[in-house]
């Protein structure tokens, strides 16, 4: 199943419309526009993020379609002419697309995506390519940092009934896989994607037999390859443990003690993980594994794992799939550079806020890998027909403190953007889910540890080359006059 | 568009499956169970929530069908027989649902919709039933609250490019219209549910032309019935109003000029549009509106009101679009009765969290109105067959602090639940997004304003017969023997 089997191009905000018809009566439709995808900064004052979301991007894209319905909508708001109606009819996506791949770290003020088309077309995709990239930027993220502090245990994405729409649930499961997650509850992210679906059983389930002993009993029956119990319906300790233990003693051989499961849902993880490690290991179940889940994150996990808490694998819900502690990624759509027959004139936003300032220009975007330890040092923006010399030293500084420099010596130089449209054919094969994944987690053995803590992370380097950063200043003190 | 038109069917935790597996070769299938959705507390320490998505369920529950590569996914997993697969084919929801209306006002711990079905079809839609609810219901609720903060003044959506995936921009967007919001910036959401979508225009529009002035002017020329610019791309006051004056000067009529507006979505509000507010009048634009946002929350709009802000509209993206301050709407979806032959057993979940037990049995939810009034007072779960006699006076108590009582008198009694199926037929008609607006309004006008404060609202009182108090007593003492 494709995003595409909805009828999604009007999914856009409404000045798309109005502005491209502001173009289509103006010169400026023969020009030809570049756009940035960026964002400022990372959510949970993290140090970095991950990229997501290209391929429903590319899935859009080619579904563009304004049909007679939406034609007939436009008439109906009286300010659009036909002659931009018929335009309308045939629009499609003509331009050029470069974006880092799925699953990339990456950081802010640096463009992850960028677009070059005529100005109309440009500029109409501006609203669904971000709700898809801050939605899925957002979900890896978390699921990256969520997995980071299961310390090498699994975490399964649990939250499609938390999510904030059937969308939100497949592609939010999609991300947090990518992110690196284990497995996900939600059955269709399983047969989309083939993140692994999995799951225990409801509280009903227990409640709908006469005893949570039978309940028990029934499910190894019928599932003896890998039962898991939820034990918290009634009493954990005097109940939930002992008829667990009961069932499982009963119903599985050896080998199938060794893949059972018992979660628990509610209560003190620390202490009841502790109790009932001692409860299975002394009836003989040290295969046991124990699930927990209840209103999990990056921080109560890790919480509760410095605490000494006997937990073999986290189910994370709604902290994860709605990103609850901060649910925005703010990724924007910015104008750097128009094209016509002159060539390309750089673009600039100034702002009220320094931090909306944005970088002008058509640019490119480069990783500084050290040969030394393989780590990625600095990414660098440089005007997109810069030339870097890498036999050389290259001296980097910081934009805003700029006497804060560093010379780079024995490198790796990555050209991160990569072609994804070329002139409105994609260009670009999406990898599986599964093959991001495992990118994604090499991605994050390429930076240091001081990047990826939860704390005050090193702040890792964005920089501008001298000639973008003349150019920004220049732009700057000419929008000021 | 329906939701339906793409397949939503496996959009279920894995473990509806599994489990309707083991119903289905279980006694259990036979039998009748019951569930109640309801949820725990209001998101933001609010009093109350405004309970949205019934529509898009109904459209789910009609929409049921296993094809047959649903089949083949199940059938990959290698733990459903052929003989649960076959029934799966023909799976469909026969059952009741009764469920309070779109638009109206609820309070935790109440059953906002019950399902009455054969226990298979009951337990499958939980997940897509929870994660419409949790979806719509927090959004609307958020909104509600937003409109209030406003005071009068017209609050517009303008999430889209922040929402969590295009569901929860669309949905998102109804919801908040749902909730007070006057329109969106989601041209899709317009089209599909009349939520009338308007818009601005990008930073990106000024920049495309040679000069601020020349995007104005041409903005004004496109648009001259209703014309806002935005005026913070490079100097708010000493170039982006100017501009603005000079092009509505120029380009619109008298009439014209009391339909212009202004939008700023940066810098300090407060400051800003005190000072916006001279120049405009200054320049006889006295009619000319003020439009804000930039990441505004009931909480910046109160406060900047507060402090004299001069703002006639407020857009309202990212903390709306995704509830930001919380954004998880924690409705569940609990077991409470079952139903065979020896008629209807009711059923409990107790808990180590107090707060996660539930009330047990097929129950009746009514609301009590003063008539002197005409304010909701109170609201009271009863057994389904218990019968109030409205010409009494009726005694209510607090289920956890009994000796708290008061005695209604002179009251009007509203069966809160009203049938949406009946043995699987839809037996409701929606009404539209406009008139459940229209509707929540009136709900909201009913409650007293001590509920709907954003700071330690009234705890409304949501209390239990005696009848069923008595009974969820007795199933406690019973389970924790």
């Amino acid at each position: 199943m494709k995003i595409d089997e909805r009828k999604l191009t009007l999914l856009c905000d409404f000045y798309e419309l109005t502005m491209a018809r502001g173009y289509f009566h103006s010169e400026i439709k023969n020009k030809i526009a570049y756009f940035d995808v960026f964002f400022r900064r990372v959510p949970d004052n993290g140090g970095y993020a991950i990229f997501c979301g290209l391929e429903q991007i590319i899935e859009y894209i080619k579904s563009i379609k304004f049909e007679s319905d939406d034609i007939e909508y436009l008439r109906s708001k009286k300010i659009f002419d036909e002659e931009f109606l018929s335009y309308l009819k045939d629009f499609k996506f003509t331009g050029d697309i470069w974006s880092v791949p799925e699953g990339t770290v990456i950081f802010p003020n640096e463009p992850i995506m960028t677009i070059r088309a005529p100005a109309i077309e440009a500029q109409f995709i501006e609203t669904f390519v971000l709700l898809i990239l801050n939605h899925q930027c957002l979900i890896a993220t978390k699921a990256s940092r969520i997995v980071r502090a299961a310390d090498g245990r699994i975490v399964s994405e649990f939250g499609a009934r938390r999510a904030h729409g059937a969308d939100a649930s497949v592609y939010g499961s999609r991300a947090a896989y990518i992110g690196g997650c284990h497995s996900t509850s939600c059955a269709l992210a399983d047969k989309m994607f083939g993140a692994a679906a999995g799951g225990t059983m409801a509280h009903s389930w227990i409640q709908m037999f006469d005893t949570e002993y039978d309940a028990f009993k029934t499910y190894c029956q019928l599932y003896p390859n890998n039962p898991t119990l939820l034990i918290d319906t009634y009493d954990v300790i005097n109940s939930g443990v002992p008829n667990a233990i009961k069932a499982f003693k009963e119903c599985l051989t050896d080998e199938q003690r060794n893949h059972c499961a018992i979660r628990l849902d509610s209560g003190d993880i620390t202490y009841l993980t502790k109790k009932i490690r001692k409860m299975l290991d002394n009836a003989g179940l040290t295969g046991c594994k124990i699930v927990v889940s209840n209103s999990l994150d990056e921080y109560i996990i890790r919480d509760i794992l410095l605490q000494g808490a006997k937990v073999d694998m986290f189910g994370v819900g709604e902290r994860l799939i709605t990103a609850k502690s901060e649910p925005v990624f703010g990724g924007v759509y910015k104008l750097c550079a128009i094209e016509d027959e002159k060539g390309i004139t750089p673009k600039i936003k100034i702002s009220e806020n320094a931090a909306k300032i944005t970088n002008p220009d058509f640019k490119k975007l480069y990783r500084f890998y050290s040969r030394d330890t393989g780590k990625a040092e600095a990414d660098l923006l440089t005007i997109y027909d810069e030339v870097i010399d890498t036999s050389k030293p290259y001296e980097l500084f910081d934009p805003n403190y700029t006497w804060k420099r560093k010379t780079m010596d024995n490198y790796d130089l990555r050209e991160m953007l990569v072609a994804i449209f070329k002139n409105g054919e994609c260009v670009y094969e999406n990898p599986t889910a599964e093959e991001i994944r495992a990118y994604c987690k090499n991605e994050l053995d390429s930076m240091w540890d001081e990047v990826l803590r939860f704390e005050n992370p090193h702040n890792y380097y964005v920089d501008l080359s001298q000639k973008l950063w003349d150019e920004k200043h220049k732009l700057l003190r000419q929008g000021r006059k």
